[in-house]
């Protein structure tokens, strides 16, 4: 692996004034339904309310450190990577600019804003990243790309650094995987810090665009928009960066959307939690995975964020699954 | 008042080995908004998930100190003090039976049949209020109730009594007030631990029994089941106890459904955390208190429980209230 422990720890050292060291969860509740331990790393109480803004304060703090501060930061998302970019280049007094789609969340949008950044809006998510490519090219201006980065995938493998500082014994590590920076990051500080525990990634089986890479041995894209309510893990590849991490898993899952909805209901439900539907995917895969388990196992999983609109609420509580307890 | 800050002291030590001394939270984005200091004491983060697990496990923890252990214990409730009474019996080894109507959310009856107590359905609150009372009968049965007991309310207080050594220079502080206990706790660790903040008392519009009793100093009761949200406040009317201590608030808000339903989505938001309808009241009365104040306030709510059932969850989030930024 090209990075190791060292990186994920410097960046941990950048990032510590800006950036929470959130807490374990874990629920006795939970742990009795399936007879192992489970420990929460929750990024969902997060600065931004996600694992990103790990991956954005490393980065422009890498920037300023190796002297390349930049005058404009700009960026292209949806989702948590435009808070993500907006509030790292607000701790440095960067002016960012971030462009988003028309269709984004408009709580998103809304908190992309009140970090100080110019957002643009755009009818496609085509038309957002020709224009993040076009501003890009401007001199002193950096674009933060979502995953495919080393100081992004460094900094987004703090949280786990974290937690294997947090819970002793960690046999095993589950992250939900969209772009396969989280995921990435995590394996580098899991092998690091931990060479006998397991590793996993965890897709939506309805955008499984990495497990499909991993199967036929190079990078596949999705054809489409994909069809899921994990709106984190829609990407449509992951980078050349990342996919030589993800070929190093201990396995790869992909969960079903029932499944899914399941455990975002059942995760809120135990630990009191706003989670994203994206959090619940390596829940199930832990279920699975521990279905093959003699022994008692201790099992790490990154609670990815807490960023949820209305209209995805409404998708997820649809029907009423906490009549059903878990089963081993 | 009848009791005092030693009884919460002392209230404090019986539960510490028991229940959680929970986080306090805040919102840096909630206190721009609204341009004052916000601070949420996270009972939603207790045992069983509510605040009430302090009471009930102080009051079977000070049966055994003062030489009443029973050998039965018993409760009624379709809600937290079901799980909260059953959590506390098990604590000290005690078999418990809790009288539920039928009507009670499956997730309260699981956790509290979870608890290892028995439950005992019945099809209305009248017939299951009547059960309770030929149980209690028996010699060596204990009938722990909701909230109009000394005990109760000094396990109740110990929230806020911690509070205020999690967070300096509090101004005032807002609680729930459904019959009272968490209220009354409240205001005597409030005066007791700083005299000059104030203390206030919040209930739905639709359930607003102590209002009226305050107004008309006597206890009124609701003439039939409030058609409110915030279960955790329909009780039909406070008791003897509790009214004593409520007279002595600094004043009682009445929150209508709408705002009740804004700020649950707006505190799930902000704060990420699941939070039951009963916890938003408080908050709207905290924004309209504020708005009568010209200084910068520091204030303390109490987030009681994040116990919601999925039809409930649907009808919080049937409208999209998150697009309305808060305002001051």
């Amino acid at each position: 692996m090209k990075l190791g422990l060292k990186d994920i720890e410097k960046a941990k050292e950048r990032i510590v004034p800006f950036v929470h060291n959130t807490p374990i969860l874990s629920s006795t509740l939970l742990n009795e339904y399936l007879g192992h331990e489970i420990f929460f790393k929750a990024e969902n109480f997060q600065k931004i309310g996600a694992f990103k803004a790990r991956g954005g304060v490393n980065t422009v703090a890498w920037l300023l450190e190796t002297g390349q501060k930049p005058n404009h930061i700009v960026a292209n998302s949806s989702g948590n990577h435009a808070q993500a970019v907006a509030y790292a280049a607000k701790q440095f007094g960067i002016p960012a600019t971030v462009f988003m789609p028309e269709y984004s969340s408009k709580v998103k949008i809304q908190a992309t804003r009140s970090y100080g950044a110019e957002v643009i809006l755009s009818k496609t998510r085509d038309i957002t990243d020709q224009k993040v490519r076009e501003a890009a090219q401007k001199k002193g201006t950096y674009w933060v790309p979502p995953f495919n980065h080393d100081q992004v995938i460094c900094g987004q493998g703090t949280a786990v650094y974290e937690a294997f500082h947090q819970v002793k014994d960690i046999d095993a590590v589950f992250t939900p995987c969209g772009g396969g920076g989280l995921t990435s990051g995590s394996l580098i500080a899991t092998r690091g810090l931990s060479p006998k525990a397991k590793m996993f990634g965890v897709e939506p089986l309805n955008a499984n665009d990495a497990a499909e890479s991993l199967r036929k041995g190079s990078i596949q894209r999705l054809s489409g928009i994909p069809d899921t309510l994990a709106d984190g893990a829609m990407t449509m590849a992951v980078g050349d960066i990342t996919f030589e991490y993800l070929k190093q898993l201990d396995g790869f899952y992909e969960i079903n959307e029932d499944d899914l909805v399941y455990w975002t209901q059942w995760l809120t439900h135990l630990l009191k939690c706003r989670i994203e539907p994206t959090c619940a995917m390596p829940m199930e895969a832990i279920r699975q995975w521990l279905r093959t388990q003699k022994t008692k196992q201790r099992v790490l999983m990154v609670i990815s964020g807490g960023n949820v609109d209305q209209p995805t609420t409404l998708k997820i509580w649809e029907n009423d699954c906490l009549t059903q307890i878990p089963q081993r």
